[in-house]
């Protein structure tokens, strides 16, 4: 097994330079950064940390150590494109069974630096310790200019989604069905590969009321969204179910207005906004109104959410 | 059981209101800090995140959830206290198995809000999780004006010290082998309830070369700043043990200056300062030269360190 100070030597290499606002990467107490620069990126700074844990948000034998890495990250990160920021950074810290090897630690690390380069940030940072199972805590700072929170929605807007909904969970129940049918690999990849969604997070922000990324499923996510905002959210089925989402569902069986609903983990984002301002790339899902609850066909929908392996 | 929302409502409730320069804290989709307000504070950003874990940092019968939350909280913390930071706030991740009582997660988050007071800061937020075994990540934020590094010791300088080295793991060894004999509450106490040297650290940045703090042993955190610094440091063993140290190890029969050297989780800093500036407070424990390595009495200590539960 290799030494601590090994591991981090390699790490950093995966992990490669800071971005230029960080002074100081890997390898010291903490990271540093220059405060001065974070304020001319933005007048806010947000911060998320998220968790990963195994055998609750994965199992071994349905995802590579490279696409964890992956999904991990996207998942810690849609927090800071439901803010409306730029991602400055991330601190990763991995908890790994004692004996796990090496190549598979770079793996976890290669994805995490692959995600995160996609979306214009890098890991500057992080910590190593031993557990039982594998776990990853991913924190990112990012910059904004104003966040959109929750609790802004009024009766009278719109509510708006960029991104595909319920995807991820029917690639999720076609990887725990069997192996994967023709025509569901884009559905097994939306589970696999998440993107956290920075830029369509920056066009909302610019005309969003109240915004939150689909980490659980629409009906608990929407209603989070309510709940603050003291609001009705009444969603339009029409509009829920994407030709890509019907297909693969009717390949696996399955009813994509539930898949819709209940399915986590595709990171995409739903905002309100006023009637006009709905931004380019986005599509109309409901409306706002007086009142509180998700409803959808005059029922109110119960609020709960995905449970990953426990789902039904 | 609880659901996540109630849980984090009387979270939020146990961790109060945000600082001053926190805009939104426990609730969204991130913690959103006034960028502009930080450049006030310091010229710099620190940044931390660190994990505690069941069966490697902590067993459930040595520590109650009160302490644990403490404990964790103020690990992460003192890798604030190395940079010479001030902490700004903490987001705290909790993983927990299914079922585990309500009462202990307020307990666990009653020691993280108590440690952060006790330093001048505030849990603004986190994330909760459901996993097998109990851990904690914890990541926080601070500002400083200039962040003491491990690579800028020189030769001729001077190795001081701020806090107890060694008691922490005497007190977690009193714990391992019989109940607490009487003289020992004092390191078993360093071990339960460590303190991060914020005010320490702040002095000490104003004249270190070169600072860390001690988590893994004072042979292996010494190593780290003389391998980075490419310099050799020789310790002086009469001033590594205190009388403190000595009197509990003469109760339990070990040996203080392998208490000293191999014992982690004190949290001291130890720093580098040219002669004539050891701030007050502090004691010198070594001297830097040319070479490498970390010496005692003529010979090169191996750079073994603290590794919890499995120590000989």
């Amino acid at each position: 097994m290799a030494s601590e100070f090994e591991r981090i030597a390699r790490l950093e290499t995966i992990f490669g330079p800071p971005p230029p606002a960080v002074s100081l990467g890997i390898g010291d107490d903490a990271a540093v950064l220059d405060a001065h620069a974070l304020s001319t990126l933005g007048a806010r700074l947000v911060w998320t940390v998220d968790s990963c844990v195994e055998d609750v948000h994965f199992r071994r034998e349905l995802i590579g150590w490279f696409d964890l890495g992956w999904k991990s990250f996207m998942a810690a990160a849609s927090d800071i494109a439901a803010m409306g920021a730029t991602p400055l950074g991330a601190l990763c810290a991995l908890c790994l069974p004692p004996g796990f090897p090496e190549p598979d630690v770079d793996r976890i690390a290669a994805g995490q630096a692959a995600a995160a380069a996609a979306i214009g940030t890098a890991v500057i940072g992080g910590n190593l310790s031993r557990a039982r199972e594998v776990s990853l805590s991913t924190t990112l700072l990012g910059t904004c200019s104003n966040a959109p929170r929750r609790d802004g929605a009024r009766p009278g807007e719109l509510l708006v989604a960029a991104g595909p909904i319920g995807l991820a969970a029917t690639g999720l129940r076609a990887l725990l069905d069997r192996s994967p049918a023709p025509g569901t690999e884009r559905a097994v990849d939306a589970w696999r590969r998440p993107i956290a969604r920075i830029s369509d997070g920056l066009l909302l922000a610019q005309s969003a009321t109240a915004m939150i990324d689909i980490s659980d499923g629409l009906a608990q996510d929407a209603a989070h969204l309510a709940r603050a905002s003291r609001v009705r959210i009444d969603l339009d089925p029409a509009a829920l179910v994407t030709s890509e989402l019907h297909e693969v569902c009717a390949q696996l069986g399955l009813d994509p207005l539930s898949m819709a609903l209940g399915g986590g983990e595709d990171y995409a984002l739903i905002a309100t906004v006023p009637v006009g301002s709905s931004p380019e790339g986005t599509r109309v899902i409901g409306r706002v109104t007086e009142g509180d609850g998700v409803w959808l066909d005059g029922r109110r929908l119960a609020a709960t959410g995905f449970d990953h392996f426990r789902e039904g």
